[in-house]
């Protein structure tokens, strides 16, 4: 094992070359897919290769990457299961250092399909190459424009960086996830699709997000885990300095069982993951929206320093249900100080409207004054019985307008909600993920990533 | 109390004219509203009243509803709560048959406004009319094209009617939740606001939806109930012929105390609501996104036999967290029958993909020949060993159209997830809706929803 994995892993993220092997003009194929994508996001210099093009897209191509006059950093080879090992042959011959493999057909189909992988191992260590994958989709790293996820190749990914690095066993997965959080306006660092980890695994791309300095929040997706004492340990250091989110699938016995025809690991049982993360300060999710809604909120948000919330709506009934959600995720839904309620008595209709907690704001917030929401949200968050504010929201312009205002800088969390389906509210959407407070559709999802965060805070904290 | 709240309630849904009074012209006020949205959503005859104002929006006004020459069924009371009283009493004089109070600032404010409610309950007795409120915003029925909830009388709701009855505790879930239900394809026969229920309560509505035969399905949101045995005893005879789905919020101490201040009603512990509505077969949920889920199954689904689910799915990660989710909430993950393992196996490319429980239909189903799906749902559903498929759907058209093409006329219910967040997947959100397949933005939602409907299956079956 490489010791310093930071050092070593750079090169992957950051390749002054790629060589794709597989790479093809016919359409609908993988390997144009890659061309075509590699071209539009603008990575620079790229050689296709296959057996017999000549130019693929515009771009000189190559019958085998011993043939390309260049140095090559990193291959992405996309050919066939059977044609791997001699790929990898030629690659090693031309000193890559870094093979990214797509072909699926190795680990999870199978003994056999493990001893090739060993082969790949083995020939991989003798030359100081480092692999990721098999089965896998690869890198993106909008600072160095690589990206080799297929879904985002089609639709594309932005080109900015941000500070959120993410590591899954599944490549559909986070193909998936990181397009939808970037549509929710977070960026990211560097990704990466472990695939089979027939070398390189969770374990070293945790430790190497870990010691990223551009990474601040990480996300990630397992199913199982080869060195389990090592990663714990890695994270519960990590933790300390940096939120680790991860949603670990296949707790349950037929979970697992598919877990391992899917990626081959070893998944295990859910009580002891829970402990686990619990001990390492990992914040635990069970489904790819949890994951993305608490990215949300660690992304925007300052993290709590206690479990107070107070509920500010202008629906009575949304209010009400939040309550309870809250109540039943451990959160103290507290009495507002005297000071509060003074202060904002006087500014709310008495006709329909509750200052309280839930706070119920009424008719004017939900349509007449809705700038009032700004007023309680800044008089509640210098309210110091109240740690973190939980927003239902009007969906008037100017009230969310001035939701926002008023959560700018403050050092508690505010998260909001809308109960309406976001097909119908993308501007409502975007006009809340330009000004950093997470949106979600239903107020128990909010109450739920509060939860998380408070966890992470208790755990932040201790010591 | 009236007997036969069957014919005692019809003339609320389709009165032959109403009056709103507190109807305005003045911009951005709550009576320009209400006559705004009658005139488009074309409710005749209506008759505006107001103090002075001749004419509203180009419709003759009223000074009061006792100068209106023709009969009135329905009067909609907007007015201050200072005025209320004596606008009944005109109302009265009219022998108007319901009045619907949107008029707040009664019984939720205390003992002061339950003895105004009082009052108002001898008046509507004496005079054989009944009440909907105070505090609620009243009535959509889109057959007689009476609507009065103020956000949808602004974005506008279909005339088409549907098979879903509603009523609600609160005002605004019922109008974001009626719009947003709306946009998914539902369809609805009549829909209530019961507010403080100072006369006709979620008894009287529960009741008169069992009996209206348009009503197939019936959703509620709940805080308190008044006649808690009579409401149990008509669900558990309801619930044999129409699924009722509840949220009923206020379960908690605080949610409880919110609840009181919000209407008025004593709400109560949570365990003794969940014992109840087992035994009444309701189906209940805790939030207002879950209510929505649940509705789109039982509206466009068959319920299941038995809790024996089938994943198929073309990503892999998403089926293990499937899978996991599944068995959390109760659902069997079945092993598949040798002949479907045998009809599918030669359908799907062997590298990458498992014809197993979950499927993972690999870039075959995911990209590839998308068709697959349609071809792996029909043969799962002749499976004697599964009772309902969960489908992760790739966001291919072409894809979308083989799942819900396969899934038309199944006596097995499909759900179908989709990764992606709802507002990148409109198309697809439309593409299902038309055909029919609930799509949820989470697998983990789709489980929650088939383990609901199992519930309900095993009430519906026993006995």
């Amino acid at each position: 094992m490489v010791k310093d994995s930071k050092v070593s892993l750079d090169f992957l993220f950051h390749p002054r070359s790629v060589a794709i092997i597989g790479a093809s003009s016919r359409e609908g194929s993988f390997g144009r897919t890659f061309v075509d994508g590699f071209i539009r996001i603008g990575f620079h210099p790229f050689y296709p290769v296959h057996p017999t093009e000549k130019e693929i897209l515009g771009i000189k191509a190559y019958p085998s990457i011993k043939e390309i006059p260049e140095e090559v950093d990193v291959a992405i080879v996309l050919t066939p299961p059977a044609t791997v090992l001699k790929v990898l042959e030629e690659c090693a011959e031309k000193y890559v250092k870094g093979i990214v493999i797509f072909t699926a057909g190795f680990g999870e189909k199978g003994v056999e399909g493990k001893r090739v992988e060993e082969r790949i191992l083995r020939m991989a260590r003798e030359r100081g190459t480092r692999i990721v994958g098999p089965n896998c989709i690869g890198l993106y790293c909008p600072s160095s424009r690589l990206l080799s996820f297929p879904l985002a190749l089609i639709e594309g990914l932005p080109v900015e960086s941000g500070k959120v690095g993410g590591f899954s066993q599944s490549g559909s997965l986070v193909d998936f996830l990181t397009l939808s959080a970037c549509a929710r306006g977070v960026r990211f660092s560097k990704v990466v699709s472990c695939g089979n980890e027939c070398d390189l695994s969770a374990v070293d791309f945790l430790e190497y997000l870990g010691e990223d300095e551009e990474t601040k929040v990480i996300i990630a997706y397992m199913e199982g885990i080869r060195q389990g004492r090592k990663f714990f340990q890695i994270a519960q250091r990590i933790s300390r300095q940096k939120p680790i989110l991860i949603w670990k699938a296949g707790v349950t016995e037929v979970g697992a069982r598919a877990a391992s025809s899917h990626t081959g690991a070893l998944a295990g049982a859910g009580y002891l993951w829970e402990a686990m993360f619990r001990q390492a300060g990992i914040i635990g999710v069970s489904s790819s929206e949890e994951l993305l809604d608490c990215l949300l909120a660690f992304y925007y948000q300052p993290v709590p320093k206690g479990r107070r919330v107070a509920i500010v709506a202008s629906q009575g009934g949304a209010g009400v249900g939040t309550a309870d959600a809250c109540i039943r995720l451990g959160l103290d839904v507290v009495r507002l100080s005297d000071r509060t309620i003074h202060k904002l008595t006087p500014m709310i209709s008495p006709v329909g409207a509750t200052v309280d907690n839930p706070m119920d704001l009424g008719v004017t917030g939900g349509l007449l004054a809705p700038e009032v929401y700004g007023e309680a949200i800044k008089t509640v968050a210098e309210d110091e019985n109240v740690d973190m504010i939980l927003v239902i929201a009007t969906p008037v312009e100017k009230g969310i307008r001035s939701i926002c205002e008023s959560a700018k800088g403050l050092s508690k969390p505010v998260l909001a909600a809308l109960t309406k389906i976001p097909e119908l509210a993308r501007a409502e959407y975007e006009l809340f993920g330009r000004n950093g407070v997470p949106l979600y559709p239903d107020p128990k999802r909010a109450a739920f990533v509060l939860s998380r965060m408070v966890c992470y805070s208790e755990y932040y904290r201790s010591e």
